[in-house]
């Protein structure tokens, strides 16, 4: 059972600026709220069919129908549980290891996918631009697939954050150094650009380390990678370099 | 100006039995229609805004308003041009080189991504399980971008197909080898699974070569990597391998 007011909270939730006035985020699907739940987030409350009801034991729960679910969820196809958890403080930053950057994704299937594969890579702590999609985006956290749960994002002034950091900075450029011939060090700071317009002019002239990924083929007509695929591999490379691999 | 006909065929096109009957496909938005008309891809018609109208120089293209462009689209943020093309038939694959194998992938957003993946990396032969996402799918299409044009793919008997081929045959399993440690060759088949189960057992028997992407850090929860991310990684190392890096 779920009231009008619930409906009326969650589907708030739906857009950003009612999240930040509640400072409460929605998380969809059994592995998703299985991971927040293990983690450090709070829960508020968790809506849940009859077809995973039980798979939580928790107390602040309620049971609804697959017609109240569809009235709630924020995904096309609804999932069978909904649970709104209240929005953490932001972290403290350390200022060590390997830092991703996002200036300016704005997909948040791409946030969701970068947030999943640093959380692969054992990359704990991701800075974003202002204009960066919401993390608590309820798309972002669906395709975080749990691994919202294990790193750290901070929204900060990018530009200001970069210029004034004492580790090295690294950006992929067409016209960069082949990253497969580079020594990448495990520290530092991965840029990745927004998805039409690649790193903004004002970042860039901080970048010192311009790499590339190397295209092969006769061919050669495609003009980039997507950001996710991208990241992908910047990271297994930053990884197996200072693995000595 | 387009037709109720019109309007009826290439709404029938969004589906997969229409595609087949008519052996025609629908491609959307400026790049990706042109990258088609560049290469051998034979042209039905274009229906154009007049946003873009003027970007083809061709004679079968007919000028429509943006009410009627939403009449046809397939997408859920309709281009300035939608184009028909036909179904070009499928060209004889080559027994050499590096081929991806597609083992059921569903997500048309993912099919997508490998293809483009494959056209950076110069794979230019991927063959897929007969359950695998159409190739033209509209979304397939899409995401795509082009690279359409640039890489052969083959939906066939892909048990029978592995089972026969001299080609050294490669998948990613959690207790695989270390991929960074491997030397990969510029011959064989690389097989990715479906999204929610793998590479399917009666494939999975045929994989002499099982791979896998190490995981860091400490806390190692994540329990996969997406396919398009995953394969973005293989393939880079497969082509920084036998290029010698």
């Amino acid at each position: 059972m779920v009231s009008k007011n619930q409906i009326k909270l969650i589907n708030g939730l739906h857009l950003k600026k009612n999240r930040l006035a509640n400072q409460l985020f929605l998380a969809e699907g059994v592995k998703v709220i299985q991971e927040l739940l293990q983690s450090n987030f709070v829960l508020e409350h968790l809506y849940a069919t009859e077809e995973s009801f039980n798979s939580f034991s928790i107390t602040n729960k309620s049971v609804v129908s697959e017609v109240e679910m569809k009235k709630i969820t924020a995904l096309s196809t609804p999932s069978s549980c909904l649970a709104v958890f209240q929005i953490p403080k932001q972290e403290q930053l350390i200022n060590a290891g390997l830092f991703v950057a996002l200036d300016d994704i704005r997909d948040p299937g791409n946030l969701g996918t970068i947030i999943r594969l640093c959380d692969w890579f054992g990359i704990e702590q991701i800075v974003c631009s202002k204009e960066t999609v919401d993390l608590y985006n309820p798309k972002v956290v669906q395709a975080t697939m749990g691994s919202i749960a294990r790193v750290k994002l901070n929204y900060l002034d990018l530009e200001k954050f970069i210029s004034e950091t004492t580790l090295p900075i690294f950006g992929t450029f067409m016209d960069g150094s082949n990253i497969y011939e580079e020594e990448l060090p495990n520290e530092g700071i991965i840029i990745l650009g927004n998805e039409a317009n690649g790193i903004s002019k004002s970042i860039e002239k901080l970048v010192k380390n311009r790499i590339a990924i190397p295209r092969f083929g006769n061919l050669q007509k495609t003009e980039s990678l997507n950001v996710a695929t991208a990241t992908a591999i910047v990271l297994s490379e930053f990884r197996r370099s200072s693995s000595g691999k």
